[in-house]
């Protein structure tokens, strides 16, 4: 049984679509009223989306490691951290205070609509097939892109982002927005059905995953500093095979630099604003079925 | 004759492709080197572009007011409104440092390339003329949204912004970089053509302007929060005409609003991120030939 969800919006500040679906159902929340369980809302980062920025001292999506949360600093993000994980978790708790999170993402990448999963339950994967049944554009990227999934979502035993692009940061744009708030009524109609008992075939049909492989960095001159750009003609590429010989990257003196990689994968998050600083350009994953 | 140019990139911190072809000729000034006059290249902001923002405590695109610069205050870029006056200034004398200002932005409106105009000079208009015989995409936005002009370029006695997009903030597209980079050398060589006596037919034919009418504000409730955005159907509509009974914007609950104002204007800046805070969802303007 699903007792409890949380839908968490404006982990990075400045991705609006989250901060104001949040908004809209903290003012009338009958929209996310379901009979068999409770809904939460909650805006993750209230400072970053005052000043809307990503983050105020640091990515507050990447700050629930079990070792960071563990060991809280002073930074704004880390206080959170612990906040958060108080009132939804803790991390890795047999009877954490919710059952699953599902986190509220926009990029500047032509993501379309997308889900990244890095908890990996069957209740989760079981979420993921529903709702690429009930949205045949949806697509699922499982992300091990960092060490340790030290997400949002990792503090409940299930949970997946939504990412929704392109869209510019501070930014929100109405088709976008309303796509995404009917994702997360499909998914709690999805609790709703499985709680009652309902027989769930699109549960259990396999799905087409794009599995992390690789992250690529910009092109950079001696001093770190990026001095190349995403290829005009890898640009918006994202789900699409990549194989050795396509442009890549356009120096800024106007020089291309091809790929030269694994033959048959696919580039994703190509040129996110917020992956500038993270130092990579674009993803490469494999088109698998789970 | 043109004695010295200043080309200003980084005006805002995060809009980047201005940021990087600033520094590009930085490192290699060949390419914007002509015979008969000077060129300068700068970052106008260089603290915002550090910490990728737009500005550190104000918009340095507004503070070149004659006001502001008489009595400067303490804030980072009310101080750096004073370098750049004194380095290419100072606004108002007969003997400026530099003849004509090109200030490079982007924004994630769909303006394509535009220029904003608002330094209104006899040569102002004749460059205006040129780069618009030279590229017959570029559009003209004759801009009158402040009480006055307190853009970077208003302190040479010649100049305007080069504006394009859509682009979010934080980003570097290749296309845009390229096609920013070539109305620069356009520019320059029109300079050069001028300086050496040569006829430039192209200055003296009449181009379309678009002219600013009026600033619209986003709908908001009753703290002054925005509660709707732009309606779909007016999304990426820059330089395109709104009539009377066209969507406007939609509400977070998915009420529609309609124009109610003067037919046959045209709408730009489209949901630029930059404006949510200043109080516009988009800009009204009549097409016009001058």
């Amino acid at each position: 049984m699903i007792r409890k969800v949380a839908i968490t919006g404006g982990t990075h500040g400045n991705e609006l679509t989250g901060v104001y679906l949040v908004k809209k159902w903290l003012q009338n929340p009958a929209p996310i009223r379901r009979k068999s369980f409770e809904t939460v809302v909650l805006h993750a980062n209230p400072e970053a989306i005052k000043a809307c920025r990503r983050y105020i001292d640091r990515d507050l999506n990447r700050a629930f490691s079990l070792h960071d949360l563990a060991h809280p600093d002073q930074r704004y993000e880390s206080r959170r951290a612990s906040e958060l994980n108080a009132l939804l978790g803790p991390k890795g708790s047999d009877k954490t205070a919710v059952d699953f999170i599902l986190d509220l993402h926009t990029t500047t990448a032509a993501m379309g609509l997308s889900l990244v999963v890095s908890n990996e339950s069957d209740l989760t994967w079981e979420a993921v097939r529903y709702l690429c049944a009930h949205e045949p554009k949806l697509r699922v990227y499982r992300w091990k892109g960092d060490e340790e999934d030290a997400f949002v979502d990792s503090i409940a035993p299930h949970g997946f982002a939504i990412e929704v692009g392109p869209i510019p940061q501070g930014v929100l744009r109405s088709d976008l927005f309303f796509q995404t708030e009917s994702l997360v009524y499909a998914l709690l109609d999805f609790f709703e059905k499985r709680n009652r008992g309902e027989a769930i075939p699109e549960a259990t049909r396999p799905v087409t995953v794009y599995d992390h492989v690789a992250l690529i960095d910009y092109p950079r001159d001696s001093n770190g500093d990026i001095d190349g750009m995403v290829h005009e003609a890898r640009q918006d590429r994202d789900f699409e095979v990549i194989m050795p010989g396509d442009p890549l990257f356009r120096k800024l003196d106007g020089t291309e630099i091809f790929y030269e990689g694994e033959p048959g994968l696919c580039t994703l998050f190509v040129n996110e604003a917020a992956y500038y600083e993270k130092g990579f350009a674009m993803t490469l994953a494999r088109k698998i079925s789970v």
